[in-house]
């Protein structure tokens, strides 16, 4: 069991890592709520929803919401849907909304609560190692057809319930998309822990190990979000290896590659560039590939892409600024800095990235 | 001319109160905006958007939207293109929104500000004297078909600028609707303010009272609001009269009669429960019924209504706690409490007040 403490701008919460908390809601959730409504999709659901209402059942009157699975249940739609759900069910300010579910249920359940009667409480479930970065950090959002996360709030939840069962039922693509951003905050924050990930099969991993690994990215998350909420400085250090990332899942068509299975190859080209462009040293990026390699990360879906097309993806990033790409670079693991790169730079890294790095 | 600061939960503000505002915001917006949007109704739009532009031009780009004047523009629906025009208009988080016009502009205006890419600056210029109340303490909401701003979020402007010359332009019943929600502010304040507003004739209002009336209603709004923002305890002292107004407007039909108007008649019943419930002394109900017949108030709306169904509409107000209806009343000008009243009370006072106070 692992619990840590988070603080936010509005108040402090915890996050509870532990096996089968779904089935002791009514040990964990000391709140008296006068009702609650739990928000999940039809994949979770089918797993997992009838144990969380049986221990809810305990302690509140339950009513439910379920969305399709999948990136596109994040919309303006299944908002207003939501939100009819939450009027028809009589929430009130007493009331509290549990999110059970990955990033998307997290981000879309979390803006109803930020937003229904200016705010009522709300619980995240996560049912993804992925969602161990969503759900610390209080970004909530739908999409607009026009981008992502364009609508949203600020918005951080009471509690953070992790069932670590949950995670047994994942397809080994999703283990694969979340040890993506598992790596990203080692790499920010810690060689030692990096060098015992590199060791690691995410696909036998023990209890414990899968504990402490999510516990040590929440910190990671966790320290940087206390000290820049909003995103005016050391936040940006988050974006290691999204700049590429985005490029790669747009070019390559959302849903065709997992979030963090484009994140790990976007953190591998940070490495290289770091080597080139601030002259870090002792990066272990052999080592890095390796892991990739023998956990079956798509390395190879970067081939298929043109330079010339993931630069202008690149180039409406948000972190490009007067039409100069900011990349995410690290002087060191565990120091980051941020750096513009010039396109023609990029084009030549991008080239030697697909020729040279990739096939290691 | 007149300035304030306002201490909200995350970050302090100024409501600037001056003569001709529009055509200086050159002058009075500090912070340089990569672009604006100015949101306003039909109204408004034709007698003071192109004052604001032409004075805005100077310093950013502006893009306007406007929606119908009314209540019904305050909706889901309008929210969701008013957030397809700040896209279209490429609003980025260097952005600014001008909420141009009465409490419903800046309750719509200010929670697309809110959510808008996790919430942009937002400027409100109120237009009414009604707005003096709802500009500041950092509610913003729209309505859904079940009920009055249920969809909503916490969330301040970073200024309040006050022109007064577009309060020349209000019609009477506007103008009594400001001056129902001063002469709440009055009550919940300072019994000397309250005498001198007695004395007003509010269709000859030099620009030096109605200033210092501005500022007056908005520091007893701020002081009370910058305590209890969140409406935990003493926040309910501004509902003063609006438990039996909510009840005429929504019995009337809403729209039949101003909010304001409504508040100013909720403030007599208030003050005649007072008298019997609490005790209460020395209040200037003689007086204040005379201001109001003087200053044309729809006294006489009351008449029409049965106290039964007046009743019904008040057990469904959100301060109704187990079924008992839970009034704010005045020990004092300036002392405010909350007290639960019983159904035959309540009944025998709506009885009473309809047949003599009304009638004084």
């Amino acid at each position: 069991m692992s619990q840590l403490s988070i603080r936010s701008q509005s108040h402090n919460y915890d996050v509870v890592i532990e096996t089968g908390v779904r089935h002791q809601l009514d040990k964990w959730i000391t709140k008296p709520y006068s009702s609650v409504l739990i928000v999940t999709d039809r994949n979770v659901s089918e797993h997992y929803l009838q144990d969380v209402v049986t221990s809810m059942e305990k302690v509140s009157t339950v009513h439910t919401a379920l969305v399709p699975s999948g990136e596109a249940s994040k919309s303006m739609g299944k908002y207003q849907e939501l939100l009819d759900r939450c009027i028809e069910t009589s929430l009130d300010r007493q009331s509290l909304i549990i999110a059970l579910g990955g990033g998307m249920i997290g981000d879309l359940a979390g803006f109803v609560a930020s937003t229904y009667l200016r705010g009522i409480d709300f619980i995240q479930m996560p049912t993804t190692i992925l969602a161990h970065d969503s759900s610390v950090g209080g970004k909530v959002a739908v999409n607009h057809v026009q981008g992502k996360n364009l609508i949203g709030s600020f918005y951080s939840p009471v509690q953070v319930l992790y069932d670590i069962e949950t995670l047994r039922t994942l397809p080994e693509t999703e283990l694969r998309s979340g040890y993506g951003e598992v790596m990203k905050h080692a790499m920010l924050s810690d060689s030692a822990w990096l060098e015992e990930l590199l060791g690691r099969s995410i696909t036998s991993l023990e209890d414990n190990q899968l504990i402490g690994d999510l516990e040590k990215g929440i910190r990671v998350k966790a320290s940087i979000v206390e000290k820049d909420e909003r995103e005016q400085g050391m936040r940006k250090f988050l974006n290691l290896g999204h700049t590429l990332a985005h490029a790669i899942e747009a070019e390559l068509g959302y849903g065709e590659i997992t979030h963090g299975e484009a994140v790990s190859i976007g953190l591998l080209f940070a490495l290289q560039l770091s080597e080139t462009r601030v002259n870090a040293s002792g990066l272990p990026i052999k080592d890095y590939v390796n892991w990739m390699a023998r956990n079956g990360y798509p390395l190879s879906s970067i081939q298929s892409l043109q330079p010339v097309a993931l630069l202008k993806r690149m180039k409406v990033d948000k972190k490009t600024v007067n039409q100069q790409v900011h990349f995410v670079l690290l002087n060191e693991i565990g120091k980051a800095c941020v750096v513009p790169i010039q396109d023609d730079v990029l084009l030549t890294e991008l080239h030697r990235f697909q020729t040279e790095v990739v096939n290691v």
